[in-house]
């Protein structure tokens, strides 16, 4: 059977629903983690979903997925902006990544519009939401040959 | 009946599977048609499909969609870095616009790295090949409440 | 008797009224084009008034006021911030320009800051409305002699 | 009766028709007052002219005229460039502000292109010499409901 | 025989010989077509000569270019400078690609100095009038293997 | 009964008066807690004070103290420059914060001229050594709307 | 007995309570003499309490200061961010600075996140709105030896 | 007999011999007079000698000097890297102009190292001294043909 | 005895030998820690040889080596370009500081050309993979007076 | 008989063929020499060719070229985009200046991108390899009114 | 009796009085060694004047004027805006260096208003065409303590 | 036998030991040589020790390097960070380039941060004075296979 999806989840999402509705949404983390749950599973896939407010772990995590992950999504957040440590161990994961977004960043503080994680990541998808989530995870599964995406 | 999705092609694309397959693959612009058609079929809607290398012309269009389309999905190629012109006519646009690319962007040359388009749309989804579009007509028949999306 | 005064207006600028009317207000083009009659015509001058979402036409009707014009109002909208071309046409006209803005774009986005057509242009109003227009008219007529300015 | 219209007017300008005649022409600033006088009495206003060579003395004024003036037509010249104590002030005003300079600013130096005082200003004429402070009286007499304008 | 070599010229060219004489010289766009023709027909080729105010239209031609060109010389004038969906039709074109231009643009304004054409030009010849086209025909001879060059 | 303040101290504090003492002063970070203890304790209020090199367990107390805390008063250190992801916990505390450094960053190296946590913090005091978290304190008290300060 | 506090007030801070107060509060200027009295007092020190419109007079009281006051607070309001000469003017006071603002500039608009005053202040307190000049009161007292602060 | 040749002192050198030593040395600027005084006797000419805090005041002398000065030396001190209106004021001088500075600019902030002052002046001496104000009276003497300079 | 020597790893170090070979090489971390260890131990040394993906134990650990170590290597990795809070701890360094990278930093992408840690560190040594430890650990053997390097 | 053309090579043109040739082909400079003596020599002219690593004595030989020859052919390599005395010299120069290069160096790293050579050449060729150079001496030829180029 | 003074010319100096003469007048270098010396033994003492175009021979002499020379005036041209080495050379000398230069490079091409030689020199007199020279030469009399200046 | 190690210095070294001290410490470059020839002596290879004012003469000895050394050190000094034309001469040669410096570059003027050698270099070692040579030395011996070094 195929090795899960990783859904890796930066600083602060912890906080989603809470922090900032007008710009996140009042959709929780764990709903989240239900509707890609949902979108995998239909895919024949698990998912591994953490989050994370510590840049060391979020690598330590990257680095479990070289291993025992046949994708990784990730969402990661404030660091995304400011982690070359991160974009390193992205580099080194060979199954495909695709970073998402909630909220579309062009649209932010210029300090938002660039993403290191973006130069690790084959697809990016941004400014839908939740449904960022859900189409990475409908990207994951095609990109690794699932025979049938929901 | 709900209103059809506009997916407006920018400059070059005709060329699609020609140029630079190492960087844009080798499907065609009319399979992608195929494919868009395809999924917004299975979520009850039409797509008007169209591709112009004139920066006048997609804008024509994209007023056009003002009164016509349910949602916009526009991979702006060239004309997402330079055209201010185009994102003004999308900023007139009231349903949803999802701007997709086949590469990711972020990885190109750095005066590809900015899109104004970006600015005027809802959702981005870059670098997932013909994938990209694909995503981007399910992200609009989503925001746009279609009942069942394949 | 003298030759008209060329109206010439950018991209988008057949949606005003509609579009984004917290920034360009509710008269729409049409009504403009009224305005900038009746002022000229006042000053015993006639208008040709155009307007067009494509840069080349835009050129094309620049050169043709070489010919045919006593003087040149333009609103080149979002192809002032970025069009060599349309400066270069510009430059190439012996009478009078005068660039016009509904909004005051020193106090829009930055990249709306900075116009390749004020390089070309005798005289910028902006910010007014279509009082911009009608005073624009009114420069028109003042730099080519009209013996009267209503 | 209507509360008068403040022309004021930034530095060096009292040297005008004196300094730099191939920019800013051979009209004196006596000259110029006259002319705005004849067309603000002409709307049935009058109008309260000042130059001063000091930037805090052009502050006062400003403050002064949120008092006694219907609006503000303001010539800032250097300090239009370099003065944020001024766009201060102007922010201050609720009454229309308008803003004119003999030359076009956008072809001179570069350290002339910006103007804080845009930032404060409904409108900006420029490039037009002594018929920059006529369209702005007549702006001024417009946004304030001057029923008649020359 | 040998596909023509295509040359292709961007906006405001068709105004040469009246357009600012003192930065372009006297010459017209038809004597240069002439100057053009000799100088291919003496290598034994064809040319076709076009030009266009329309980014779009250079790009089309660009396109068939692909097809029906032995190579392409190439003035983009104002486009040059702006156009990334010009470099992107240049970049599908397998046969050699000369860029030229009249004047010498290093030594013009800032906003001149860059080409994007010139990111997928082979050679760029500029600053010497009419004979810029001359050598570039010639180059794009020699670079395609004509057997005489005059 | 109130609240505690808490006090957050970023990396390297905790070798404060052994570090650079030329910069940051011969007081430890023990001698300082003691002063905000007393500081707030006059004003009805009780202190929690915490240190850590590590930016995750930092944002970890930050959204502790959405829930637990009257005020936050932080000193982000090497953190306040780089951290968007402290920024972003900060930005969802509805608490006041009040950023507080010992030497004046403005006076030293250019990258310690911004910090992010200034978007998020109502007050900054800077430049005063331990004074400036007394002060700090005082300010918190004020703001929280304390009866009574020292 | 100690000499005084100058606490100098740069320019349009004579309209607070008027200008912008969504920005800077409805409490005047007057209301924060009282306020700084009170507090100077409490610590057994008089103030001098002045403000001008002018760079320059601002400048001769900070001479003055130099001789007459145990301490300067100044909020330079907009001179801070542009005047080089009043930098050297405190430059050349030996007796403690510091510097306020009612707003908290580094959240404005990027012309207002620098001070040419923070580079000769020891302390700087933003953000706090009346409560900053209280606390720069308090910091003059402590940076002075007053025995005793309210 | 020549008219006199005005020297201008910039804000704060009324502090000099006291303000920051280690940078501008400790001749008061009375003796500084004195220098000026002696060698524009010995080339047989007056000096009018002014300084002021206030950058208006500076302009008016600049505008005084215009039809009272046989040339003018300058020593803007802050306000010559800020000043766009005391440049306006020189540009309209037709007398020689010769800035001058204590200190060498060129080894202090970045933000002393462009002086507006520069693009009127004909000659610049910095970072002798004393010695920049006699060579500079020797220059203004030379440039306006005094027949012997000691 | 002298103190061992602090060879501190940054993040991804751990992969080394799998990540990006033709980058870094296919020596692994633990055949780093035996080179180094023979290099010091030939000098009369103990190593303490550690890694960490997380910031703040680095940051940690270079406390700790104020204490215990008689000398620093660092290897920042990522962090090196981005870390202001660990070049803050090893500005409260003492001992020599030796910073080494595997690569030759200037030759990759723009955002690794600067090292923060670079500003406290004594020697950088970079390039020579693997050698570049062992020269570190002769740097530090020598800085520290060791009498006999390998 | 008409003087010579000057062929002046920069810092390494010694090592054509040899040095990287995957950028600069493998044809050596005196294959180079050869193709343009035979040029020069088809339309009447001789050519002194010279090569030097020193940017001094390429000073020397463009200033003994005013005198000597007809014309300059200059590639600056290395020198171009760092020689501001090489720009200098060639100022100089009243016959006229042909730029070549062998690569297009609009595609090289960015520090090529600018040549201070262009700003006194009147032409430039680049990108043709070897007959960047014959173009060049065929232009000097025309420029110089030689009866006959081949 | 005192060491001479050194006189160093830079680049294109040879060429003096032909080279630009609207830059750089009609006087030759000759005729300003002559001034130089004229000054110079009035004030009791030799100069050693030279020129070079090459920057390695400039060095030559600064490193030789650490030596032999009382003080260095030099007019370094174009090398004064690049070369590092001659910065590091002169900062290499203890007796006083004055710069000169006949233009004023503030009013020139911008990449002429920085100067690496003005880090290095005590004075620094430009824009006074050979009279820069004459009062270098004073000052280096004055700064190395000559009893009397012409 | 092996070919010598180049080891090639730039200008200004020649006064090592004389030249701020502070910054390059008392070490003569005779002494550095005596240092390079033992280390490379005790592997078994011999130098070529050399040192140039002159960057042309610097790349002459490169090029000679390509063919009679099997590896070059270099310290460019102050040509390091300007030489274009020095880059292009390391880039030609295929035996290891191992750059270094005395000083810690980092830590210096902005414009010591860039070296166009390190873009050749493969490896570079900096701030460990003399013993930056020495270990440069190893460098070089152990990547061209020195079976032993000291």
């Amino acid at each position: 059977m195929s090795k899960p999806i990783y859904v890796l989840n930066g600083p602060n999402l912890n906080l989603l629903g809470v922090r900032e509705p007008h710009l996140y949404g009042s959709v929780t983390l764990e709903q989240i983690r239900g509707l890609c749950e949902a979108r995998a599973n239909a895919g024949g896939r698990e998912i591994v979903f953490r989050q994370s407010n510590r840049e060391g772990e979020l690598i330590d995590w990257v680095q479990e997925a070289r291993e025992k992950a046949s994708a990784v999504v990730i969402n990661p957040a404030g660091y995304g902006h400011t982690s070359i440590a991160l974009l390193d161990a992205l580099k080194a994961v060979d199954v495909p990544v695709v970073e998402c977004h909630l909220s579309n960043i062009s649209q932010r503080e210029p300090f938002r519009h660039h993403s290191y994680v973006s130069l690790a990541a084959q697809g990016v998808i941004q400014g839908l939401g939740p449904l960022s989530y859900e189409l990475a995870i409908d990207a994951a599964l095609r990109l690794t040959g699932a025979d049938r995406v929901a």
